[in-house]
């Protein structure tokens, strides 16, 4: 899900984890959840959704059924602040629900551009919620507008919206897959309807989508931790490229795409899951570990401690510190009440910047040489002020690994990367970036390195087993939208708060 | 503007003069306003929509473009309230802008139903705002979705703008016309895009636009008393069925309709216009003073003190006074202060009820024979509630006369009235309504009282002056939606809560 | 009730009739309610307090006891808005309960200002709720603290309770009258310990308290419209120096004070009380269309017609018209849904200022020789807007009576006056303010007039009947913080906004 | 600081990490911090109480004194989403600021118990901050009372206020020093006057306080990590039953108490300083992996994983993962978007209960022998649900070891420990609580293991290193409230709510 130009006025609340001291972090743009035929669906549905709070902390929103009426709720901020209180989720009555937990991009965004989005159709309502990204989004906005469609949001979900209540088809399902042909990029899919509930996943699986299975009912996650969150048993992923469709029938499964292998992005082991969430039969724990172990394979270091940057860094310094004997340590405290926290920075403030976040443990780091282990380096500007905490603090060396291989390209399949110019590794070498960061010394894992942790002897470069576009610039689409070069102009022409 | 069977779940904070024991008041359902060219045209707009504020006091929106976006800020509550800080009128940012007042029917709405509406639209935006009702938006939103159209509201003034969106029309005046030309029922319509402000009103006059002009820019309003706020000089009404486009070319006029007589509703007269406002060339409180002195003469009553039921009450019964020489009195003191009061009352404030908002002038009224005098008589809860409080106050006699006929059928162009089973004079004969009242005597102006107090003769039952349907059932237009029998069905789909 | 030179630094709302483009106009600063062994005290509070909202808009508190525990809350905003939700009065539990509406001076203030103030004493607590200002409390306070007390709020009531926690009296009751004895100034208190319902009026009796029954139950308000809201029966006036006090054994009386003869305020006549209570025996409503007639006994105007400034100059309008014979008519509409109209104002929406209240009715005074008439002349400022808004509107003559003498003299008895030198019958004569104003000519009322209005054949000059002091620079009491001048410094310690 | 009695009966909003199933942790209740004479006091005093926002996360407040006046901002929830917006720390003005984070007990508190307190003294105010208990103030409040002293809040720490107030010595140290010595208990105090920043411990220093510079600039701070934050020198820590006053003339120390040894409380160590802090010249993070290392001698276990309980039991879990060579890994994920979540739990998500906080890795879970690391065992039902989860999630054992000693006894100094009925160790012996708990193994580190940790041979019982009364029921003072056994009573009296 992108938001398509849109700069909208006002801010919204950000929550805790989004704050970062200039945007030097990937962020994930959302989770969705779905579950058919179950009591108490929307309850389920927001602990499913508190599970993939960290795939989006911005905004959350939940379309539930009750045989008579579609119910939608959304709203700004956790999923716990909003969807627990007793009268909104006696609003949300039925037994079929899906929902969505969101970021967004700068700033924040109306209302109206949270999910799930809602059609009404002839012969029924559709509600869609969208992990992801279309790349020929705005091609296709401007064409329907041409035709006649008017557009609620500025959220390029709502083009698949558009697609289906255009479609010439007859029956909903057929509608939705009409709609997705039509559509690139990456994305997993939950739609509800009145008496379907369908999941969909893109041609190649860049985006995660696994069934559950809660005593009967059917569950749409993106995470398995959704699953174990409410209690529900895996099934399977959602293969690439297939369309399942859950109904008082069962579970059936479509598959509306030519057959070609899967290419999960990588990003997924690497950063965005959660550790104890389990992707294409593989533990992202373990993986983030072995990466950590193949880490210090190509980098061993002569060091005193190794110190994870807390929390994305711990797993793969885990790893490290098996792999090379060197104790772990928290070197750095990370400070878990941030909250929306000082969101007009004073001056003071901001030059005091990255303590607001973490704080050196000098008890650890004094007189020692230390290896920093994190997951991945996007501007460096965090880094940056780490590594000079890291030295006030008393760190005779500091070390600065990546489990993940330099980031030059942007991504357009739902992360929020920066600009390809205001990433550190597309306008540095490596002792370019060494330098800026301020360490001792800087190593990456390499991109076969990555492929090892994951089993693999190493890429394919035939046919990559993962899609590493972010690392390689090997796109696994059609940018159709970047190619136009016209991403700015489109949706820009309203501004509203709501 | 009506809502179209939507029955949301929560309900929003009312404001003062919608708080009604049990609805026994009509409600005008909006007002509109518009000005093009002018700097701070967004003030303009809110000072404009503050006093067309009687019209609605629920919500109200601006929306505006400022030579390269449309801006659009909705919200509920009062003008004044939402319009003023700097901070919003800044982001409301342009010399062209339209604005919105409204009331809402039971209770509440979405957010999403605040009007002005926008749609983008291909090579250009338009808001549109809305005053009135559509007799077939129904029956034309079913085929709407039919051919694939998304609705965002369930108003029935989407219906124009999707048929603007969907009009095959070149250029956007044709479209705007196109699509009015679909429409039926009664309206006043403002609409902005880039380059040009426009006004419509329907074919038979119903509901009310005015047009002015300040230093050179053109305003369109609901009534002269917005113009009078910000100064600008009347100019002339805009014509029943007639459709004005300004622009850098100026002020230019269409008819896309057969011409026809105008037809008025009464009731702006009676009740809805503000009693310093002018309506076809009629000073609005003249006009209720003359009711109130035909009153006197079709309804002589030896009494010792004139009482009106303030506010609406007072200029008829000063015109009785004046007819009578019987001393006008404030007998009844009305409490200002009743904000959104009470919107929970327990049990014993329902019981003392009336009180909340009217209270007896004990010195005026104990021992004497009153005449009290009112605008209309809806259901008859309220009447009968000051009568009584007239009673305890210790009048002698209470007497009941209303300036308007009584109201025996309900409308269906943009006034929210009782259905027709909960209207007094629908269910009663005189006698059975003035027993149900309490009184010692009612009285009613008669069906030509009204039209004599506007100037005529009495009514020319060929062709009538205005459109008079509550008192007669003689509907001007066809009511499609209602014929179809099928309104409750429609848009029901989804509840959702901003 | 007055704030002790506190500067608040964040503006809290105001409310509607508050808003006055530039202060001029005086404000009541209380109202006081209290009733004893009644169930749903605290609602029937709340519609006392309703009815007494007038009085002051700005906030509200109600504090019960309900045998075990006190429950206070205090809000800003209207009694209705805050007073009326379930949850709210549930927590008022108890069948004994005191409430206080207020006005505050100059843009806010904190909540922990708003009364009822409460005290835990030894073997009990204390509520007190104060209409008035004590001029003494400056003083008192200084020497309060030098012995060690902690005061709460920068509010002079606050003084009351300080001096009843320090007395070194054995009962409540002697203790509150010991507290009184020492306090200077104009006041009607009402206090709730866990037994008793206590009233208190200074020894003047310059601000009003009354006594009512509700089958059986005691209650005590600043004015009988709040007895009439809740069906309760007039009893008796406190008598000015007089303490009742409510308890299981019904209402005693006690006279801690000399007897004098009463001088209640005379503006509670011109203006504060409402026109439907009865003060002193006499109808407000009354007496101010007693002061109308001889306003046009003192000053004849040769006119066409006579216009009220909306809403408080409509009975001395009224009681001109009669005397006169011109017709009465409503040539100015006021605006009543200015709400928290427009509080940060634009520049031209300042520049277009009155007609936010008030519009001229043009159809009324195009050409004529119109009077308007109002209440009292403050500053002048919404005067002169108004005489220009009528000449605007085509008035040929505008003439403006004032049925009250100039204001010369600050109040320091609860009402806001602006400080001496910005009182337009403190800067000008007769001649300078009719230039300052704009108008024809220019009329008030006379000394005597006032008296004679109020049954009498003018003013005692050896014993006044009433308190003058803004006319006439009597005061009734010693000023000694005033003449301690020593005001500013007091209590401007802290700044702390809620 | 501790609420006395007070029963709110609306809830404010809790913030992340004090949800907690049932009540199944301790609380610190506060921390204090305190600046003079330097430029943006209150922006430094905002980032100190950041860094101790793990000691009170309910609501905090900030005092400063701007040389005229005093400002006072105090605030439910965050530091950070409270004091960090421009316009409240531009009414925070002044070079000297104290400050106050806080946790309350049962579900909320009233605003005016948040700190700072303020009083205004003959000569000047005092805002005074307090972080511990005072175990005789419910003694001295009703005391106070009686001689006429009125309480603005129900907390324990305005009676040093009153006493400050009451003090008959002439300067304001001397009447700090006055007050203290009438109160018992464990606490650190920061006061702020006109001229003077002051810092006190209690006689045996069980409540911890440092002094810190910052370019010349005086800090006072419960903890080293806040001198960390704003980039402060530690100069040393404030000795037990020390006073010291930063004034222009630098920085003074009293010593009104007889001298004693110091008796930290252990709990410091245990649970509630951060990790990064140093204190009594010990790291906070090397004691608790110490306490694991201890842990591991005294219960070594035959295991396949060591398992932290985040976020509190890792660093012990480090220690004995260190100590034995048993793999650290993290089996339990910590959600940390819990946010106020889920504050009306439906009873589904009631059920699934442990799960919105901690989620078990199966991956490292699955068919290991595990040990669980946490520091403490309160009520044991959360570890009961976790231990329940690991099984749930395949572990083949599940060991539970607790990084300090069974907790048999309540704590009276500023520690928020359940009723000693509701201890886990005070009502089952070693067997119970692990068969409570469900555990396969149960073990505590001993009394003497825990002084072992911090570097001693073990615990002097003729003059113990720290006071350990939760766990030996050795109190180091006199309970005198609790001996009067009148508790519960005092202060009931009102129920406000802010």
């Amino acid at each position: 899900m992108m938001d398509l130009g849109h700069t909208p006025t006002t801010s919204q609340p950000s929550t805790s984890d989004e704050w970062d001291l200039d945007g030097d972090t990937l962020h994930e743009e959302c989770g969705v959840f779905g579950i058919y035929n179950a009591p108490d669906a929307s309850a389920l549905t927001a602990l499913g959704l508190h599970a993939l709070q960290h795939r989006g902390q911005e905004a959350a929103g939940i379309a539930t059924y009750d045989g008579k009426h579609f119910h939608l709720e959304r709203r700004f901020g956790l999923v716990g602040d909003n969807f627990s209180d007793a009268s909104t989720m006696e609003r949300l009555a039925g037994t079929a629900a899906i929902g969505h937990a969101r970021y967004s991009t700068a700033g924040g965004a109306a209302l109206r551009n949270v999910q799930p989005l809602f059609a009404e159709l002839d012969g029924g309502g559709i509600a869609v919620a969208h992990n992801g990204q279309f790349t020929n989004a705005m091609t296709l906005r401007r064409s329907l507008i041409k035709r006649g469609s008017i557009f609620q949001s500025t959220s390029d979900s709502e083009v698949v919206l558009q697609l289906i209540a255009k479609s010439r088809e007859s029956n909903i399902v057929d509608r939705f897959i009409d709609a997705i042909r039509q559509m690139e990029g990456g994305y997993a899919l939950v739609a509800l309807t009145r008496k379907k509930l369908i999941g969909a996943r893109d041609p190649l699986g860049i985006r995660p989508l696994v069934l559950g299975d809660l005593d009967g009912s059917p569950v749409l996650a993106s995470e398995t931790c959704a699953l174990d969150m409410i209690g529900a048993k895996f099934v399977r992923e959602i293969e690439n490229g297939e369309v399942v469709v859950c109904s008082e029938d069962g579970v059936k499964s479509y598959r509306p795409f030519p057959r070609q292998p899967a290419r999960l992005d990588i990003f997924e082991y690497i950063y965005f899951s959660r550790p104890d969430s389990v992707l294409a039969g593989r533990s992202v724990y373990e993986i983030r570990k072995a990466m950590g172990r193949e880490l210090a394979k190509e980098n061993p270091i002569d060091a005193d401690v190794i110190v994870p940057i807390p929390d994305s860094g711990v797993p793969a310094a885990l790893g490290y510190a098996h792999e090379t004997g060197i104790p772990f340590e928290l070197g750095i405290i990370r400070n878990h009440y941030v909250g929306r926290t000082f969101i007009e920075p004073t001056q003071q403030i901001r030059a005091l910047g990255v303590r607001l976040k973490h704080s050196a443990n000098r008890a650890v780091v004094q007189g020692k040489r230390i290896v920093l282990v994190d997951d991945s380096l996007v501007r460096g500007t965090t880094s940056s002020k780490i590594v000079n905490m890291m030295r006030e603090a008393g760190a005779s060396e500091v070390h600065l690994l990546l489990a993940s291989p330099p980031i030059t390209h942007s991504d357009y399949y739902g992360i929020d990367t920066p600009e390809r110019e205001n990433l550190l590794a597309a306008q540095y070498d490596l002792e370019g970036m060494r330098n800026y960061i301020g360490a001792d010394s800087l190593g990456f894992i390499s991109i076969d390195g990555i492929y090892r942790s994951c089993g693999y002897e190493g890429r394919n470069n035939d046919a990559p087993q993962f899609t590493d576009h972010c690392f390689t610039g090997d796109y696994p689409t059609a940018l159709v939208d970047v190619d136009a070069a016209e991403n700015h102009r489109a949706a820009a022409l309203l501004v509203e708060t709501d």
